[in-house]
C-alpha cells in the first residue's frame, strides 16, 4: 500500500481582498450556505430551490428564457456550451476578437468544426456595428455572431443591441459573452435581442466559481432542436440538461448542490439590492477609481465611453516592474489584483471591483496601496491627488 | 425592466440522511471549510492547496500518475473528460456494459467517433475476463477496454486485476469508472494495472458534488499526447488542464476554489482513517446490511462475491409500491433511498453507505425505517429478524 506522503494541516490561509478579474470576494451569507447539508438532487426541497434558481436568474439575465439554468461547470463552460449546442461541422460563425475571451470563443468554434470569420478588433476598443455588417455581408450564411459583452481582458464593455438587430437581419444568432458583465453591468437580454449567453458565478455575483449561467431564447433552441449531430460532449449536452432542469426532472448528472444554494443566495442579494441599484454602484465606483488612478498620473486602458464597471485595466508604467508590485500588493496588504494576459502581459493590470467588492473602501483602498507599491519601485505617485480624484467623483 | 417574481425566503430544508447513489452525506469538518473565504486560483497558497490535493488524490488512487487531478465538474465529467481526451475519430473501443454507466460509456465514446463493440453483461453480474477476452480477439486493434469499476445501478463491484493485464496483452487500455467504489473499496491504479481512471467527489468522499477526480498514467498520457485531433471539449482539454495543475501553472479556467478545499478536507479525512480500515468499515456495514435486509424478507440483487459495499440494491417485494415507499421514508423518517434506473426502474431500491454514512447506526436505522415502511405497504418484514442478522454480523 502507499501511504500518504506527509501530514497535511487543517486549512488556513490568508484573508485576500480580492479585486483581480475573478473569483471576486464572496458575500458572507453566501459562504453561509455553502456549509449547509445537502439534499438529494431528486429530492422535492431541493427541486423547488432549482426552480427558484431559475427564476432569480432570469431576473438578472432580465430575460423570459423558460432555457435559462446554471451549468455545473466554471464561467468557461459555459462558453463551451453555448457554443458547442449550437455549431456544427460545417457551419459558419463570426467572432469579434478584441482580447483573450474572444479569441477563446474561435478555439471553441473550431473545436465544433466550424467555419470561423474572425473581425479583428484592436485590444482595449469595441467591435463596431459596422465592422459586424461587413463580415455579415461576407459570410451571408453564417450561423450566429459570438461577441464578447464584458472583455475580461481589456476591461471593454460591449454594445450589444445594434449588433444583434444586425445579425438578425442577417438570419445570424447573437450569442454573447456575459461572465464579466451579469449582475454588475446593464444587460437585457429580451430587449436588446441577445439569442444566446451566458456567464459565471464568481464574478458581479459575489459567488464561489463552479456554475455556468446560460440563457437561450427560442430561436436559439430552435437551432439546438433541429440539430442533426448529437452535442459532442455528453457532460454539456443541454438536450439531455434541459430535461433535468425543467419539468421532467430527468436524471442526467449529479447537480452540485452546494453551488445551487450559493448561487440561490447570491442571487437572492442582487434582487434584495435591485439590478439596477447593483449597476449604478458598480459605475460610479468605476468611475472614482479611474479618476482615482489618473490622479496617481496612471493611463487607463479601455475606451473611456465603453468602460466596464467590474474591471478596470490600467497601463503598468515604464520601469515598474508588474510582478514586484502585484507580490508588494499581496504580501503587505493581502490585496489581489490581476496582470495582463496574452500580447498585453506585463504592460497591464486588472482590477476587478465586482459585486459586494464594488465599494468605496475597495476604491481608496486599492489606490492608496498601489501608490505605496509604486513608490517602491521608484514610481512618485500622487496619493493625495488620486484620493482627492476619486472623493470628487463620490461628491458629484 | 423585469422585476423578481416573488419573495425568496432563506435557505430552509429538511435535514435528510442521505442513503441513496450520491450525493452522500457530507462530513461536517467538509462542510466547514466550505464556508472559508476564497483564495484566487493563482494565489501562492491556493497552489500549494492543489498541490497537497493532487498527492492526497495519489493516495486514495493508490497511484504515483503525475497526471492525478480533479475535474472542475461532477462525476459524469470524468467519464466524458477520460474517454473524450483519449479517443479519436475512428477508433475501435470495447466497453463492457451491465448496468447503466456502462450504456453512458458507450454513449460518449460513439460522441467521439469511435466504433464501439459492447459486451453485454447481466443486470447484476459482473463482466467475466473471458468475455472481455473474446470481444480483444475479435477487435484486435481496440485501443481501449472500458469498464466500470463499481456500477452504481446494480451495486456490483467488477474485478479489475485479470482484466487489464488481457488488456495489456492486446495493446489496449483498461479505463475504469470508479465514482462509487474510490475511498470506498479495494481499488489500487498502480498494482491492477488501470490506465485511465475517474470518480466523483459526492459518494465515499463524502464531500460535496462538484469535483471529478481523474488520473491517466503514462501508457494514457502517450495516448493522449499523441492526438492528431484536438480534444473536442475545451472545457474537457486535459492537454490544457495540465498545465495549470503541473508545475507551469498556465491558466485555463477559473477553478472552483471552495470545492477544492472541500476534497482536501475530505481525502484528509480518508488519510486520517487510513484507506484499509475504510475499506474494511464499508465492507463490514454492507454485508450488515445485506443481512438484515434478508432478516427482513428480502432479496439482494448483486451477485454475493461481487457486492459493491458502498451501495446495495434489493428487490421490491411484488405489491409494493416504489415510490409509496420512498416518500414515505423522506417524509416520515427524512431518510433518502434511490430508486432502480432502466430497465429495472421500480423494480430495485439502491441503498448507499458511503463514507461518513457507512455506519452501524445507518445500517440500523435504514433496516427499520425500511420495516416500517413496507408494513404499510402490507409486506411484513421481520424487524427483529432483521436486526438480530445485523447484529449478528457485527459480532463475528
Amino acid at each position: 500500500m502507499l501511504q500518504p506522503k506527509r501530514e497535511y494541516t487543517d486549512l488556513m490561509h490568508s484573508e485576500r481582498v480580492l479585486l483581480g478579474p475573478g473569483p471576486s470576494g464572496v458575500d458572507p451569507r453566501v459562504l453561509r450556505v455553502m456549509a449547509a447539508p445537502l439534499l438529494g438532487h431528486l429530492d422535492p426541497e431541493f427541486l423547488r430551490l432549482m426552480d427558484e434558481t431559475g427564476e432569480l436568474l432570469r431576473y438578472v439575465f432580465q430575460t423570459e428564457n423558460d432555457l435559462t439554468l446554471p451549468m455545473s461547470g466554471t464561467g468557461s463552460a459555459g462558453m463551451d456550451t453555448v457554443l458547442s449546442n449550437l455549431l456544427e461541422p460545417g457551419d459558419q460563425v463570426i467572432v469579434g476578437v478584441c482580447g483573450y475571451f474572444g479569441q477563446r470563443m474561435v478555439d471553441i468554434a473550431r473545436r465544433c468544426g466550424a467555419e470561423v470569420a474572425v473581425i479583428e478588433g484592436e485590444w482595449g476598443r469595441i467591435i463596431e456595428p459596422e465592422q459586424v455588417e461587413d463580415a455579415l455581408e461576407a459570410m451571408p450564411h453564417a450561423k450566429l455572431v459570438g461577441l464578447v459583452h464584458a472583455e475580461t481582458s481589456t476591461g471593454v464593455l460591449q454594445p450589444l443591441k445594434e449588433i444583434a438587430a444586425l445579425a438578425h437581419s442577417h438570419d445570424a444568432l447573437l450569442v454573447a459573452d456575459c461572465v464579466t458583465s451579469l449582475g454588475g453591468a446593464p444587460l437585457k437580454l429580451d430587449e436588446w435581442g441577445v439569442d444566446a449567453a451566458y456567464s459565471g458565478t464568481q464574478k458581479c455575483l459575489s459567488c464561489p466559481p463552479g456554475l455556468s449561467p446560460i440563457s437561450f431564447n427560442e430561436r436559439a433552441r430552435a437551432v439546438l432542436n433541429s440539430r442533426k449531430t448529437k452535442v459532442p460532449s455528453w457532460y454539456l449536452d443541454l438536450t439531455m440538461i434541459e430535461r433535468y432542469w425543467g419539468k421532467e426532472r430527468f436524471y442526467h448528472h449529479t447537480a452540485p448542490i452546494s453551488m445551487v444554494y450559493a448561487l440561490r443566495e447570491a442571487l437572492r442579494i442582487v434582487a434584495e439590492e435591485g439590478l439596477e441599484a447593483r449597476w449604478e454602484r458598480h459605475d460610479l465606483n468605476a468611475r472614482a477609481f479611474c479618476a482615482g488612478l489618473e490622479g496617481l498620473g496612471l493611463k487607463t486602458m479601455a475606451q473611456p465611453q465603453h468602460l466596464l464597471p467590474s474591471l478596470i485595466t490600467v497601463w503598468i508604467p515604464s520601469g515598474v516592474e508588474d510582478g514586484a508590485v502585484r507580490q508588494f500588493l499581496l504580501q503587505e496588504y493581502d490585496i489581489e489584483i490581476g496582470g495582463g494576459l496574452g500580447p498585453v502581459k506585463g504592460q497591464i493590470w486588472r482590477v476587478g471591483l465586482m459585486g459586494t467588492n464594488s465599494n468605496r473602501k475597495n476604491v481608496t483602498l486599492a489606490l492608496v496601496a498601489l501608490s505605496s507599491a509604486l513608490r517602491e519601485q521608484g514610481f512618485q505617485a500622487s496619493v493625495a491627488e488620486g484620493l482627492a480624484a476619486a472623493d470628487a467623483v463620490y461628491a458629484s
